[in-house]
């Protein structure tokens, strides 16, 4: 289970969110995770321009504004990846066998349909979209 | 990387495609993995209709035709759930914390249109389907 873009969103919200500096320890203490993973992450978001942490002050911020972070820049960040992939394929199918030589082509035909309205959703959803929902969740709790 | 999906579309394209009963070793050497983990895939199938293997006859052979069998069965079948899952969610956010309290709620909502549109689309495609596509790659090569 792949869960760091998940967890990717959850940092950029608290992140966005916070008026003070926030620490490794502290967004792991709240996504239930530890400081090095929290790290590994923010590294694949700094890497995009999404985030930045100043030297010499520990913290993170925000260098897109939420409403322009769309969930599909998130998910390319962490995933090292433009194309957006929704159901594994299989790694070694055997090129001998006429079924195993042209199985990954036909199911990534397939799934192709499935990735593109996924990658459009992603791309028509912001971080801001998220906060928005949180931020109903939380005046429903009060 | 969960590559039952994919596998398991492998197996079923196989057992459909064969005029010959096909084993367990068969099958593996194809989908380029070992008879023991074709066997928990085929169990999955077996235990929700789709497949059948006599005893006493090495084989399997196909409950339902293809142009029945949707790719959400196969994916229901193999996931053991009716629900399509797109994206994974991290599993111990804090309830401490304001934004680990509601983080999955609002990431499973937000999710949640990425995965009606994704078991629509599989609903909407049979293995039929992807034989038909694989015949379309089996003539070009020749």
């Amino acid at each position: 289970m792949d869960t760091r873009f998940s967890s990717a969103i959850h940092i950029l919200i608290m992140i966005a969110g916070s008026a003070q500096p926030l620490t490794s320890e502290t967004i792991a203490n709240s996504v239930g995770s530890n400081p090095s993973y929290i790290r590994k992450v923010t590294g694949l978001l700094k890497k995009k321009g999404i985030l930045d942490s100043r030297q010499g002050i520990h913290g993170f911020s925000l260098l897109v504004p939420p409403e322009a972070l769309s969930l599909c820049s998130i998910y390319q960040a962490i995933n090292e990846s433009d194309e957006v992939h929704v159901f594994d394929l299989h790694q070694n199918p055997n090129d001998a066998c006429v079924v195993g030589r042209h199985i990954r082509p036909v199911l990534a035909e397939t799934f192709r349909g499935i990735e593109e309205k996924a990658e459009r959703q992603l791309r028509q959803t912001t971080l801001a979209d998220c906060m928005d929902k949180m931020r109903i969740r939380i005046g429903e709790e009060q």
